[in-house]
Order: structure tokens, then C-alpha cells, then sequence
């Protein structure tokens, strides 16, 4: 069965789109821990990321590195951490959170709820902040 | 002033070292948030990941992987977490965290204290888990 990320890359589900090329898509986390939190992607099917033949690995790490600028440029924080955990979602994603502080990537703390207009104004913001090619 | 994992790598001060090539190197994390939490670092030291040059970054992921796969080998666990966050020391460091449950990668919560000899243990058998070149 399709993971619910490869249902966001078919258009079959939606979400807020930061970024796409053939390869990976970032997309807005719709139970962000804060403002800003992005799940990047690759579109092939794998569940760990360390099963990524290199390419796909280094291709990806590239990717979320733009996405991260974009972050650093658009939305308040100290710096954009990385987290990349996959006991939920079998589908490869990396987390791009905005910090201040440690607790702003503890998983284990409430998600924020944000409504659909809260979220299309937060990509909108970060899609912003992303050169376009 | 060097970072503490400069003076690491020159062996100013002492890690338990599992893996190191010329650019990278990787060591246990003497505060770990599980057993086999490692820490993975550049050489050159750089204080934002995102900043470092794709050359490097991808080198650095590639690097780490290889460590990861030696962990998973190693160390009972569902899979190795990835983090990168970077408010503390100004080094760029990929923690690779042994996880089995979310909260095994929760920085807010309390640290391990391991002994010496706890420490080497767990590094001579992560080191065995690493093909020699």
C-alpha cells in the first residue's frame, strides 16, 4: 500500500508544498512540534534511511539543505535542526525544524494544531524564501 | 579556541573513537542519551551544517551512514535515530541515536552516566561492526 507520503507526491492526499524536483518534495508536517516544521522526502518508497543507496542519500541531504535556507530565511529561529527518527511513517523523511530551544525537537511533547490557513500562510512564507531554479 | 571536538580529533582529549578518515570522524557521545550514541563530526570546524559546502555535507552523511549500519549490527535496536542540533557546542555534530522508542532521542531528558570501562566496552563492539577499508 502506498505510505501516506507517496498519497501527498500522487496528489491523492494534499498538503502544503515547499518544494519538489524528480526526485525528493518537502512538504509542511500538518502535527508540527513548532511553526515551520518541514518533512523532506525522497520519492521512491524506502522505510530507512540508511537502506538510501548514497546518491539518493547525498541527493537528498542536498535538497533538505536548500529547504533549511529557505526556513532560515522566513521563519524566527536560532537555527533549523534536523531529526530523522521513522518509528511511525515507513516512508524515508527528515525533519527541518526551526529552534530555540531543545525542547522545540522533542517528539515526545504535544503537536501543535494549526488550522489549513495557518499552514498555507506558513508555506507560503517559507516557498518565499526558496530561489526559484 | 579549538571546540572540544577539535581537541578530540588532535587527542588533546580523550573519546572513545569508532570511526575516522581524513575529512570525518565519529565517537561516542560521553553524555548519551542511550547506550551507543554516537556523535559524528567534520574535521573542519564548521558551526551550522547547513552551511557547510555540499562537497562536505554529503561526504559527512555518507560517512555517517557507514557508522550507523555498524551500530545497527551492534547495539539492540528498532533502528538508528538521526539528529543535528547544534545549540550547544559550536561543531557541526550528526548525533546517531540507537532508538526504540521516541523518547530515546528526547535531548530534554536526563543523560546517561557511564563509566570509563562502560564506554569502551560499548565502542570496542561498535568498532567491531565496521569493515576495516
Amino acid at each position: 500500500m502506498a505510505s501516506i507520503f507517496t498519497k501527498i507526491i500522487n496528489r491523492e492526499i494534499p498538503a502544503e508544498i515547499i518544494a519538489e524536483d524528480e526526485n525528493f518534495i518537502a512538504f509542511l508536517d500538518i502535527m508540527p512540534l513548532v511553526k515551520g516544521h518541514v518533512l523532506v522526502v525522497p520519492k521512491q518508497e524506502v522505510d530507512y534511511i540508511f537502506n538510501l543507496e548514497d546518491e539518493v542519500l547525498t541527493g537528498l541531504h542536498i535538497f533538505a539543505k536548500k529547504v533549511a535556507k529557505a526556513i532560515d530565511k522566513t521563519i524566527k529561529c536560532t537555527r533549523v535542526g534536523v531529526a530523522v527518527i521513522g518509528l511511525e511513517v515507513p516512508h524515508v523523511h527528515i525533519h527541518l525544524v526551526p529552534l530555540r530551544t531543545m525542547d522545540d525537537i522533542n517528539f515526545t511533547r504535544p503537536k501543535l494544531k494549526l488550522t489549513s490557513e495557518e499552514l498555507k500562510e506558513i508555506g507560503d512564507r517559507i516557498r518565499k524564501g526558496i530561489p526559484v531554479q
